[in-house]
Parts: C-alpha cells; structure tokens; sequence
C-alpha cells in the first residue's frame, strides 16, 4: 500500500488509517468497494468506476457520505499525496459503527493507493489454466467485500495447478471469476455472459473495443461444454486487462495457446486505454 | 460494548481496539466468529463454543494465534476486567493483514464483551412473526462474518411486519435463519434440520433439554410445507434461548400462540442452563 491513505475526510499515513472493531465490515462483512488502475497520474474510466460504486451502494442500501465529485476529487488529491504516477486504487465502503452489530449506520469510507503489479509477458503469452468450480456469487451485481469462497479455495486452486477459477451455477452456465470476468470466441464472436455477473468495467470496454475492431459480440449465457469446445477464452479483469485463458480443467483451448482474436484485443487495449 | 476490548493479546479500551484497513475483513468480508452469554460471570456452555470457533478456523485455514485454555483464559480475564456479572463474549479471527490483499496471513483475533439485552416477557408471549425467503448460506458450516444477505433484507422485513427471516433452499426445505436455527412440534416430535445448517449450541443444548423431558426429537429436512402445517415452531439462539414462531408468512402456527410443548421448554430452559 502507498504511504498516505483517505479515511472518512482526512488523508492519514497508513499506519494510522484504521477502523473500530465495532465496524460492520468486521463484525458481518457488510460492505462494498471498488478497484481501478492509474497510469500517468490519471485514473482508468474512473467515470464507470464511480457510477459502480454508487450503485452498489444503493444496492446495500448504504449511504455514501460524499458527493461523486468529492470522491473523483479525493481520487485525484490520493493519487497526487503519493506521488507515485502508477498505481490502483481502491475504495471500500462499509456498514459502519452500528450500535446493535447488525443494523447499518452512517458508513466508513476508505480510499487506499497502491503500486500496480500486473501479469508477466511470459504469462500473457503462455495464458491462464481454469479450473471450474461449483458456486454462485450471493447479489452478483454488487461489488460487495463478501471474497469467502473465492479466498477459500485458492489451496486447491494452487494443489490442481490452476491460475483462477471460474464459477459454474446449478444449469451448468459458466458465469464469471472471483475477480474477473470471462469470454470465449466461436467462430470469430465474442460471447460473454451477460447475467447475473458482475458488470467489469475492463469487460464493458473489451466489448467496446472488440467492435471498433469489427469483432461481433454476442452477450448471453456460456455453457461449460461450449467454454470447453471455444475456439479461444479469455479472462479479463482491471489488474490484466484481456489474457487468454489456454486450459480449463486441464482440457486445452483451441491449440492451447492464445488464439488470434485474443491477440488483437491483448494488443489493442493499451492502446484503448490510453485514448479513453 | 462494554469498556474493555481484548486484540492480539492486549487488552485495550474499546476506543483503541482497531484493525488497520489493510484487514482482511475490511477488504474481503474473510473472517469467522462465535458469540455465547454469560450471567453470574460465568460463559454459557463455554467448551461448545470454543469448539466450534476452532472448527470454523480450520474448515478455513486460519490459524489460530493462541490455544484452546489461552482464549478461555482470555474469556474470564475479559469479564473480570469489565467487571459485569452479565452479558455477551463475541470472539472475531479475520484473515489477518495481508500483503496482497487476498491470501490469509496471520490472523487477527478480537474479543468483545457486550451488555446482553433479550427479548422482552411481551415478545416471548406473543411469538415471532417469520418471512420465508429463498438463500442458501455459502459454507453453512462455518460461523462466517458473511451476513451480506441478513443484513440486506432486514428493511424487507420490517416492510412485511416480520420479525425473522427463514432461509428456504432451492428443495423447499426450510434451514434456518440468519443468526438462529429452528425446530418444529408435529404431533408431540421435536423436528429440526440437521444438513447444511450453522450448528447452533442453543439447538444442541435445547435437543438435550427436550430429550431430558421425555419429548422425542427427530433431526432430518423439514420443507415449507411441513413448517406451515405445524403444531408448534420454534426459532432459537443464544440470545432468544428457544422462543415460539407463531406465524409464518401470514399463515398461523397452531392457534398463533405459543403451544404446550415450545412452552415446557421454555420454561425449563434457564434452569437447564443454570444446571450446565
């Protein structure tokens, strides 16, 4: 974590920036947050970043204490307070101090910078190795702090050789990671699930980007056999950006490598990023 | 809270009981607790409780900083230094301060000491008043921080006049609530869930007291159906002890009022902890 840390209105050395015991993201889990990247000192799409973490407010129904150009102002004066032009940031928002233990109060509000760290070259170029796993993320549309299983199984990830999981539901529908969202490619389109997932602001814009480069997209729901025969997967999250995913449960994708469309999206979102 | 807060090995005044945000409870909802009364300053049913916090720490991977008689210590030093005959210990283990923000570390373990306030002579008369609403619990298991959906529908509750939810999954089987189990009467037999529950110590010491009783207890599935068709329904926690339900979204539990054997137990309840 970067030294200086936003907390309820005040910029604190991060040895300082803590919260009660009493507060509910402690005592229950009850809480929210959001994560992007900065490069150059300006931070990705913070745009789609604020209006997801103001959603999944409202969804919690929790009161944000500031304003949305308060926080795009606190952004700006964390990344500024670090002095670092590289970096993630994260918000969390939680229940607060609630009298009872149980009932939401006025929330705390954290900002935290941090250096970024993304994937190696080695690992974009050799890609990613799924294993799937049985489970449904509870209020999938809300970026809640609630990572219980997907923390959990990150031993047996590692005893199976697998870099990430992706999460099947009861119809066999492939759905999304623990902090990423997935895609696969059949025939030249791009097909994503689109339900009951959390709404990546890095998969909005690969879609985005997929179709200035004349790639069609095609959102609906994926099965595990159809993710098993793609032609091409990826795995795309703020931290990766698109990578492609070359094994699923030790099956290989296309010829196990990253397939063609994969590379022009790998290739072009730097570029993306850069111009938005 | 009462004043006195035990962290990592202190005891510190509540005001300076605090986790950094770097905490994994903060930043992923990853943490477990237990919860258990105590009166005359002694904990209720202490060994039950210990047991189950260590069991939720190994289901997951979390080492716990001290042994077994160190948190019992920990438990009478933490009643003594409150200087309070009654009340409520909650023990919190978190995922620790972790460099990554992901991978549980070493853990952060917290004990509180809170004033215990039960439900009122009124309300144990009158009966609870339950909305069935379909959840399953991730890791029923574990005594997880996770209450996301808990805490989510309590304004939906309120809106429904209902004083608790019970979580019905996707066989139509009821399970439990959000901090309490339940039981129900069916022609003089106690029944309760036994699958895919938090195992309560109020639900295992209330079996006991009602076997003590002469009452026949059958631990097996119980669906919507069978609850709303009941004789009597119980829900039950250590704060509540065993109270009735009286009603079920709208439907009455036999004549709406707390029936002869929730009665029987009831009354036979501060005794039988008094006594154990």
């Amino acid at each position: 974590m970067y030294p200086t840390v936003y907390l309820n209105g005040q910029y604190l050395p991060k040895e300082k920036a803590t919260l009660n015991v009493a507060d509910l993201s402690i005592l229950r889990g009850f809480g929210i947050f959001d994560y992007f990247r900065y490069a150059d000192g300006n931070p990705r799409f913070i745009e789609d970043h604020l209006d997801r973490f103001f959603s999944s407010a409202k969804l919690l129904d929790l009161e944000m204490p500031v304003s949305r150009e308060e926080l795009r102002t606190t952004v700006h004066e964390l990344i500024k307070r670090n002095g670092e032009e590289e970096g993630g940031i994260r918000f969390v928002l939680t229940g607060g101090y609630s009298p009872d233990g149980y009932t939401p109060t006025t929330p705390n509000l954290v900002a935290m910078a941090y250096p970024f760290k993304g994937p190696s070259a080695e690992q974009y170029e050799r890609g990613m190795a799924i294993h799937l796993h049985h489970y449904e993320r509870q209020l999938p549309k809300v970026k809640s702090i609630d990572y219980l299983e997907g923390i959990r199984i990150q031993p047996l990830l590692k005893a199976k050789g697998a870099d990430y999981a992706l999460y099947v539901d009861r119809e066999y529908n492939v759905r999304e990671s623990d902090r990423s969202n997935f895609m696969i490619v059949r025939e030249g389109i791009l097909i994503t699930p689109v339900e009951s997932i959390l709404h990546g602001i890095t998969r909005l814009h690969l879609l985005r980007l997929a179709r200035q480069l004349g790639i069609s997209v095609d959102e609906r729901a994926v099965s595990v056999n159809e993710l098993k025969q793609a032609d091409e997967a990826i795995i795309c999250s703020s931290i990766k950006g698109a990578m492609a995913i070359t094994t699923v449960d030790e099956v290989l994708i296309g010829n196990g490598k990253p397939g063609p469309v994969t590379r022009r999206i790998m290739e072009a979102w730097d570029g993306y990023c850069a111009s938005n």
